[in-house]
């Protein structure tokens, strides 16, 4: 059965009209003419033809590439924008309506894509105006660089490239330039930008279902915004190859599209398509200036990244490069009230970044290193610290898929990150002191793991360190582990604010200590104490899933969902405690025989 | 076979260490300290903390949050953030590092959202920073609404209303304030707001599968910010509904979350989770401020709308709602540096918002109407055109799927648009005048339509309506039909830019013409021509199979799959020519009777 995509929007007819409400209700510099919703017109609630003393900067077109138009009015770019249905452009009455509500006696400026209708509809409009009186001019931005030319009649396609035009044309109007002047600037600008798009996905109209064009680990190269399919599909690439790839076509010296060469000054602009969170766009963003500067000799003056020429919620980016030079850059950086035009981009990079220095750390830095020949304690405490993290490693998967259920769905991964710090540093622990070992392993876990476990481990770590310390005169016995592992609980206890039946690895820990001082007051040989508290280390572990979760994210997990898996930190702790039981009591049988 | 979830990244381990170096490419004022990437603190690159004289504002957390919180950097908000792992929180050193990297002599607040681990790692990292001599404070955010009190240890988790937290805080920062005032103003604003999450769909860990826990069609109310489970899975709503739950959840005077009550004044934000277009975001804002004002009782005084702290690639929003007051509302006001502090939305909306006069139309009203009397002529447009609409809408399906493989999937909406307006408007079309009739068709059609297809309509429709009025003195009879359909096509042609053979409406309609002037000046009966003409409109639609497109969005779609789909507008161009052909032969034939 095939369902609309999913959208949290009311009726799929309403999706334009509501996006401008709230957009008013949002900005009050915003304001949208009568004849709403029929006519969309979103303008600057400050101007008026009869006494607007600028040339007025419109744009418009087809819905569905939010924030444009509508989010980039402001004083210093957009005085209206004309607004579509999605992907359709406006009609003539609406474009006309917006002409006359803003244009003084300066004239107005329409900046169209192309695309055949907007070109219809805005050339008809601006014609009427024309022989209605008004000074009106026209510039067509055509920025796409994904298909060679020629492209028939329609021409280059027009794209995100089209909102550094707004900002330039929007800034030589407020400087009070007349109107011949301004068109000439942005009709400069639209020569000076191209751009060119890669997506993970199709968009999804509102109320339709979405289409299963682009299959798993398939991406489109050189696609429109308003859900056509792009110029070619590729499988799915890392971002930087992706980058370097879209950055050559723009550049392309065959299709000489932008006066761009070797040595030149550029802008850089990395728009999302409406689906694809800021992250991924500061990655494309940091790997395509180095590649800009070293790759293609170019001096990257200004940066943009973000959401500015959406294609509904599509998944992707396009880039734009735009030659620079100190006109343009003075009016990028000319200050405006367009409330989606970035913010704390403008004015110079430093040279190079240079990075702050860190300040020493504060962790105790032990200086000892592995002695050269291990004791006997040494060398059971090596073996059992290594099936401990191996123990961890082979148990990865099950962990995150455990964690997936009922946590972030990492447990997994960042217990086996320490493991393999551990396995890693081993090589200079000193192995014969298990106080300073200890104190070690939880540097180790604590460097790479980050997150709840990392800084738990540290401080059990830590615990039994200081324990072990003070009581490890005349070498570490099983009762001196035993206090350790007591200290250990008591202080995860205290900074996690966990106890018992809290379905934490306390858990797993609680019931082990238990038995092992049980079997120990007993009289029991330490190493099977050890293992037979283990046993009990497991047992504690599978018990958590009757547990209703009372700490970390779990609380916020159905009983149903949690009654399904143990609990990922106890399994872990479990596992690591009873496979280093086992190495020790094979390592104290052997050495029996 | 299961795909990782579709990203634009490199390796899934880099990806915050890249995005951090995208943000500090493109926002001079950003820096990050050295030990990156172990070290992951974003601070302003104008603060060190031998010269800083104003209380140092740090947050930070797991990373997945972007722009939270390394975009919220800047004067007047945060002096530095501390990055972890992709919702993991940052290890206490890297903590520390930031501490002392930007805390002067008036010390530092730490802004920790309510996690576990946050608390752990922020908390043991200011222990240790003031055994090291700095002042600093820490303020708990926690302002989930969705679970009801109490929580176990776990208490409510900090979600978006943090970032509302930090603009009060650095403000006060900013103006001058000591740490103790600093510290309260933020206690106070984190006890003052409360926020609840949707989501529409879970997020995706970079280079791990996509969790299929959310089925089509359903949603989460209720979620956290880290991909685990939200309180509830219920069937998807209009968003009209959903914010109106939302709402009624946060300010249940049950759970008493927020001080407010009736006649309070309030600040709104509605907070995309990643993956969510600012679209539907502005949607929900325009819902959620008259359902505050109008049965909520509450003054909405701001409105914040956009992605601030993010779940990765999360589709949904969550709506935070704080109490405002005179100063609360002087430091979300203030201004900042901080790129993703939205703009323009500061200051007092206007008391209503009063939208801005429409001029009038410029098209030529008709104010003719539906004569009482049909004549014969009239009778028979009557039933062509009923018959053309009724063709529309009954291939609209099949309109639609034919665009989405070469368009932009919409042909069939727009085009029943219009015919629904024709059935609509028809009673008052004065059916006994043909060329004002027509005209009067292009005015339905271009008044809802929009897009290419209903301009060229208008423009079809107004050419025919011209060339009708100047040859009808002795009745409209098929000649005189032939020459409005030819001059027609000569005016699309013009403003269109197309011709035989584009793959558009024109390779519909040019067969039929000729045909049709062929048929009648061999003499045939101008019903039989009409008829005849419409088999090759039919037969010229299908043969735009084998067309490579020269105009519209089509041009940029490859042959192969162009060639498995005829155009959509000359299939429509044909479907209703033929209907209006095969009625107007029938009614001839029964006058004939």
């Amino acid at each position: 059965m095939a369902f609309p995509g999913k959208k949290l929007i009311n009726d799929p007819n309403d999706v334009v009209t509501e996006f401008i409400e709230g957009l008013v209700e949002t900005y009050p510099g915003l304001q949208y003419l009568d004849g709403f919703p029929q006519v969309k017109v979103v303008l600057r609630a400050d101007v008026s033809q009869t006494t607007y003393d600028k040339v007025a900067i419109i744009s418009g077109g087809g819905s569905g590439h939010e924030p444009a138009h509508a989010g980039f009015v402001g004083e210093g770019m957009l005085t209206a924008a004309i607004c579509g249905d999605i992907f359709a452009s406006p009609p003539v009455d609406s474009i006309l309506a917006g002409i006359r509500a803003v244009t003084g006696p300066k004239g107005c400026l329409l900046i169209v894509k192309n695309y055949t209708g907007d070109r219809l509809n805005f050339g008809l409009a601006a014609e009427q105006a024309k022989s209605e009186g008004y000074k009106v001019e026209t510039v067509i931005v055509g920025d796409d660089c994904a298909l060679p030319p020629p492209r028939g009649i329609a021409g280059r396609r027009g794209l995100a490239g089209t909102i550094l035009v707004h900002k330039v044309a929007g800034a030589a109007a407020a400087a009070g330039l007349p109107l011949a002047d301004v068109a000439a600037e942005a009709k400069r600008a639209s020569e000076m930008v191209g751009t060119m798009g890669v997506a993970l996905s199709v968009c999804t109209l509102p109320g339709q279902v979405t289409s299963d064009r682009l299959g798993p680990g398939k991406m489109e190269l050189g696609l429109g915004i308003h859900g056509e399919p792009g110029a070619a599909v590729v499988d799915l690439q890392p971002v930087d190859v992706v980058v370097s790839h879209v950055l050559t076509q723009i550049l392309s010296p065959e299709t000489n599209y932008v006066p761009i060469t070797r040595g030149s000054r550029v802008v850089l602009m990395v728009n999302g398509l409406g689906g694809t969170p800021i992250s991924e766009l500061m990655i494309a963003t940091g790997k395509a200036v180095p590649k800009l500067q070293l790759e293609h000799g170019l001096a990257v003056d200004r940066v943009y990244t973000g959401s500015f020429m959406t294609s509904l919620d599509m998944a992707g980016f396009s880039i734009s490069i735009m030659k620079a030079d100190p006109v343009i850059l003075q009016r990028l950086d000319a200050s405006t009230k367009a409330p989606y035009w970035p913010v704390a981009a403008d004015g110079n990079h430093p040279p190079a970044k240079i990075p702050v220095p860190v300040p020493p750390s504060w962790s105790a830095k032990s200086d000892e290193s592995r002695p050269s020949q291990l004791n006997e304690q040494g060398q059971i405490l090596e073996a059992a610290i290594e099936a401990s993290a191996n123990a961890i490693i082979n148990l990865k998967d099950s962990l995150n898929e455990w964690d997936s259920k009922v946590g972030d769905g990492d447990c997994g991964s960042t217990m086996c990150r320490g493991a393999k710090a551990i396995l890693e540093d081993i090589k200079n622990y000193p192995l014969n002191d298990a106080a300073e070992t200890v104190n070690e392993i939880g540097s180790s876990m604590g460097r790479v793991m980050g997150g709840t476990s990392g800084i738990l481990y540290t401080i059990f770590c830590k615990a039994a360190s200081t324990q072990l310390k003070s009581s490890s005169n005349s070498g570490v016995m099983g009762k001196q582990w035993a206090e350790a592992l007591a200290a250990s609980i008591a202080a995860i206890s205290k900074y996690g604010g966990a106890s018992a039946g809290y379905r934490t690895l306390l858990d797993a820990l609680i019931p082990a200590l238990s038995v092992l001082q049980e079997r120990l007051n007993a009289g029991d040989e330490p190493s099977t104490a050890f293992v037979v508290s283990s046993e009990a280390a497991i047992a504690g572990a599978e018990s958590t899933k009757h547990m209703q979760a009372q700490a970390g994210r779990s609380t916020y997990v159905s009983g149903e969902i949690l009654s399904s898996v143990p609990d990922p930190g106890a399994m872990a702790a479990a596992t690591w405690y009873r496979a280093a039981a086992l190495v020790v009591k094979e390592k104290y049988n052997r050495q029996g025989d």
